[in-house]
């Protein structure tokens, strides 16, 4: 049965860990069709990988399942979830990496659409699971299995028992000052060193002209359409967040910028 | 209807765009046969884009979809082109990054077959892009969308108009002195540190003893046939151009030699 | 006809060398599902593919095709191998690379559970290759079109002439001493800084308070059973054999270890 199935991890391209991980997969389901979002999350750094799944889950058909192990935890008390969405089916860890990308609201701090939790369920049935389950590699062993069986047709509910809560991380905090500026952070350095900020399009100013903003002692005034061009400045990106650039160069490495790294937009306008 | 897309990026596979891409792709084709060339390009680096293609595109059927996206002039005036030809569809921004391995003569500089252009269009049709275009991520929203709908059979002359040419990138010169000597230059180096030039097979001695070469301060004597042994040595590698290795390690390193360093062949032979 | 191959390399992700195999395969099997191990082993490092293969083979359906492409003598005298084994068929160079994987008594060194041989076979025919093979690229002249067919189900006899030996790569000697303490060695470090061993868990003491070992200076007394909590501990690792980790961090690192760096396991219990 054709169903894709997106893997997003910290293992790296290095060890094989996720090829194996793609054969206990297509043992079960040989007609899945697995699409790597991203192995390359920072070793066991939940947030990087809460924001991966937050950008592109919404680009995929609503019968994805979303697979998330970035899992810091693996073999201790957490549990292991899998949410029932209007957006695609998500399994990971309870640890919050999933917590950005669905909501039980259908929206986020920003008023943003999420994905609309329906049921969620604890993975606790092991008959779902590798006959061997070992204390390290739940992703192989747990969560590979549970995916696969459920691209077949396997009722969530099948996979254990419901639950009513799971681990929110927290959104990097955004606030409005009386004097009404905003003062937001750097949630995420791409490869090109552009750095995308918490603040969402919808709290910048409607002129573009107006915009005004001090990141890391400098300033940049105004609003880019767009990469074209020189200098640093600002735009909305493709996730639509500000996200602040260099012209043809690594604004992050220029500007000593990385995740956390605060922003100030000034209130714009008359 | 499976149909391989080829992808080419500078992307890089730490951010999940690629992923995105792919999801953009199968949720309109889901039976899109998806493959990755490279998404490794340096950021921006045109040449290093086409280079990439001209090597691997006639590995793939002619059915094939060749989706490149290395894209420094995204939003701004650059077209995006579609150019249907005897040796599959290429797509990306009319920027020179497809402009080594097509060709309307159907060879290149060298007299090598390229692919031969049928036809060639301006992406210019919204129907076939996603319903918001950002400024910034084509790949995403307009050339992803366009690759998937071709894949389904969709008309190339339904995705814009017709135009009739495009940007060239210039091939690295290849100088025939008059003392009969070729001066070409490094166009790549591998991940084992291998220099591949620009000096095609065709234009070197016929008896491989014959050979002497000359690049940064070193001179090699002699064709080796393969990998083999230690020591500086010249070879046909596998794109038909010669290229400078060191037996078990790493010519480039060794010679601090980059693409576009010089690289001079005598000429050989009574 | 859809069947698994699975790719390991060292070719990298930045040139399209894989890229390259995967437009062969697919030329003659549009219906092979490949997967990717890794194609990050170190530049010609043998020993490294061979660890990848052996932990990975076994989660693969017995249908699969693993093809192995670290190959530092292309082009040179070494045989290429085929082996059908009743967990998989096995292609790759002659140099030792699928040798931890396969064995022809079913088990290893450690009395562990390897793929059986049962026909053995040199690539000699050329008529399932690429009609020009190069003398730098048998992965994608040789290797890949072989599996490609090999997929379709051409007999495993066609290839080639049948063979009775192939090259073992010796594995890192486990010595036992007089006092009963286990001298070992690392094998591999992966991505997180875990330190992999070659000390099975079957020769760990039945009692995990009773285990203390020696590394790089350091001592660790009692196995843990996952990878939460802080400091330097020991574990069963994935693979079923003992791991050196650093609780959130990188034991490699903070312990200068690396593939070689010697362990010893002391004798445990009264």
């Amino acid at each position: 049965m054709a169903r894709i199935i997106t893997l997003t991890t910290d293992f790296g391209q290095v060890d094989p860990y996720v090829g194996v991980m793609k054969g206990v997969i297509l043992g079960i389901n040989p007609e899945a069709v697995i699409v790597d979002l991203t192995h390359e999350i920072r070793p066991q750094d939940i947030g990087e990988g809460a924001f991966a799944l937050f950008t592109s889950f919404r680009y995929f058909p609503p019968s994805t399942i979303h697979l998330v192990v970035v899992d810091p935890g693996v073999g201790g008390e957490r549990a292991a979830l899998l949410a029932e969405t209007d957006c695609g089916t998500f399994i990971g860890p309870d640890n919050g990496v999933l917590s950005w990308a669905i909501t039980t609201t259908g929206q986020d701090q920003s008023g943003r659409r999420t994905a609309t939790v329906k049921s969620l369920y604890e993975l606790t049935n092991p008959k779902y699971w590798l006959p061997d389950v070992s204390a390290t590699f739940h992703g192989r062993d747990v969560f590979a299995p549970v995916a696969a069986h459920l691209s077949l047709g396997v009722e969530p509910r099948q996979f254990g028992r419901p639950t009513s809560g799971y681990r929110q991380l927290p959104w990097p905090a955004l606030e409005r000052k009386d004097d009404g500026s905003l003062v937001g952070s750097v949630i995420h350095v791409d490869r090109f060193g552009n750095l995308i900020t918490n603040v969402p399009a919808e709290e910048l100013p409607a002129n573009p002209a107006d915009f005004v903003a001090h990141i890391a002692g400098q300033s940049i005034t105004g609003l880019s359409s767009n990469y074209v061009g020189g200098g640093l400045r600002a735009l909305v990106g493709s996730s639509g967040y500000l996200e602040i650039v260099l012209g043809g160069a690594n604004a992050a490495a220029h500007l000593r910028a990385k995740p956390g790294t605060q922003i100030v937009v000034c209130a714009g306008g008359p």
